[in-house]
C-alpha cells in the first residue's frame, strides 16, 4: 500500500525532507496535501486517530501506522528504503545527525521569523536583520564546518556522512544546503571553498536516479517566500567586519 | 560500567533531561562536567572520538558507544532503564513526543535569546519582549493543550503519555512544565486550570521515589538564568488583550 504523506501544500518545507527518501527509493505515496488540497488535507488532520495525533505536519501514514516529526518519520522509513544502516549504533548515529540538520533548519527559519511564526516578516523584519546576521556569520560556519568534518573522517569515505552507503541524513543535508543557497547565496559564496566534501555530496545526491529524476520533475515545487528558506537579499548581507559577541555559547 | 555524562556544569539544561531518566532508574553514571570541571570536560570533549563527535553537549558515553543528541540519547537509553515500551511501534511514538518536547524547550530557551544565543541578553531584550509576549500567549497554550489532550486520549490512561507505563517523555514533560513555571509563572498560572492531566503527571513524576530522591539531593541544581528557563520578570507580563496575528502557521 503507498504512503500517505500529510504537508501543507506550496511550500517544500519540512515535508521536503520525506519527500526525497521517498522520492530516492521510488516508493509509492500519495501528497495529501497536492493531490487533493489544504482544504482535504485539514479535514484529514481532524479525522485522525487521537491516541496519536500528531502536534502538526508533517507526518506519514504507513498501513495503520501514523508517525510524526520529520526525524522520527525518517528513522521509521530509513531501513524501509534502504537508506539507514541496519544495525542500532548505526541507526542511532543517521538520527543524532539528522536532528542536528533539523536543529539547523529550525534555526534557518527562525532568521525570517524571530518574534512570531504567526506575524508576518514585515512585521518582525527589524529583528530578523539582527538574526539572520548571526546566522549567516556564526550559525552557518559552525553548523557545515561540522558536517564538513564529519564527511572527512567518515570512515567509510567521504561520500556519505554515515558508512559506506548513503543514508536519508545525506539526502537531508543536501535539501538543507539547497535551501541555505537560495536563500543565502552571499553568506553560502563565501564559505564555498571550506566545504570541499560537503558540496561533493551535495552533487554526488542531486545525481542519484532518483532524486535527479524528482529534480527534474513538477513534483519538486520551488524554494519560495512562504517556505523555511526564503531568499529576502536584506538578509543575505555582505559582512566586512564581524558583530562581536559576548560569550561562545 | 557506569554511564557518563557530558554537559555543561552550573545549568540544568538539555542535560536534565538525560539526568532525570538515569536517576529515576537508579543508573550508576558520572556527571562529569560537575565532578571534574568545565576545563576537563573541555579537554575530553577534544579527546572524542572524531568519527562520531557529537555537534554539542548533552551526549553520553556508554561503554564504548557515544550519543549525541537529547532525543537520540533517550531514545537509545529508554529500553535499558525500562523507560519506554518495548517494541518498536510503541518507541517512535515515545521518540515524537520527546521530539515535540524538545521543540517547545528551544522555543523556550529563544525567548530569551531570539537573535543570537552568542549575545548577552540585555543586548537583545527589545526582542525577547516581543517573542517571549508570542510565547506565552500563543505556544504556551497551544504546545501544553495538545499534551492534555494526549493524556486524556491515552488508551493505558491519563497516568502517562504513552501505553500503560511510565516512559522518558513523561519525566520530560515534567520537566518541561517545572521550567515553565520558574520562567513563566503568571502565564502558567493562567493556564492551570485547563491543564488537569499535565498538572497531574507532573506531581506523579515527582512523587516517583528516584525522581523525589534526586529532586532533594544536592545534585538537583537549582533554575537560574545561565539555563534554559530563566525567570526575567519583564517577559512574563499580564496581557489583557491578546496581540493580532496574521496567520495561524
Amino acid at each position: 500500500m503507498a504512503y500517505k504523506l500529510f504537508y501543507w501544500p506550496g511550500i517544500q518545507g519540512r515535508g521536503e525532507f520525506v519527500r526525497l527518501a521517498l522520492e530516492d527509493a521510488g516508493a509509492a505515496y500519495e501528497d495529501v496535501g497536492r493531490s487533493q488540497g489544504e482544504a482535504a488535507l485539514m479535514a484529514a488532520m481532524k479525522k485522525l486517530d487521537p491516541v496519536h495525533r500528531p502536534f502538526a505536519p508533517p507526518f506519514l501514514q504507513d498501513g495503520d501506522v501514523l508517525v510524526g516529526q520529520t526525524a522520527n518519520i525518517l528513522y521509521c522509513l530509513g531501513p524501509k528504503l534502504d537508506l539507514a544502516p541496519a544495525d542500532e549504533a548505526g541507526r542511532l548515529w543517521v538520527n543524532q545527525l539528522q536532528l542536528t540538520i533539523a536543529d539547523m533548519v529550525a534555526e534557518a527559519h527562525d532568521t525570517h521569523h524571530p518574534v512570531a511564526s504567526g506575524l508576518y516578516y514585515d512585521d518582525q523584519k527589524a529583528e530578523a536583520l539582527r538574526r539572520a546576521r548571526d546566522f549567516t556569520e556564526n550559525r552557518i560556519p559552525k553548523f557545515l564546518s561540522y558536517f564538513e568534518e564529519i564527511l572527512a573522517n567518515n570512515p567509510g569515505g567521504a561520500g556519505c556522512l554515515a558508512g559506506a552507503s548513503a543514508s536519508y541524513a545525506d539526502l537531508s543535508l543536501f535539501q538543507l544546503v539547497e535551501g541555505l543557497r537560495y536563500a543565502f547565496p552571499k553568506a553560502m559564496a563565501r564559505m564555498a571553498r571550506s566545504l570541499p566534501q560537503v558540496t561533493a555530496l551535495c552533487d554526488a545526491v542531486s545525481r542519484r536516479p532518483g532524486i535527479a529524476a524528482y529534480l527534474k520533475s513538477p513534483r519538486r515545487q520551488p524554494f519560495n517566500e512562504e517556505g523555511i528558506f526564503r531568499h529576502y537579499p536584506e538578509l543575505d548581507a555582505d559582512h566586512e567586519a564581524p558583530q562581536r559577541f559576548a560569550n561562545p555559547t
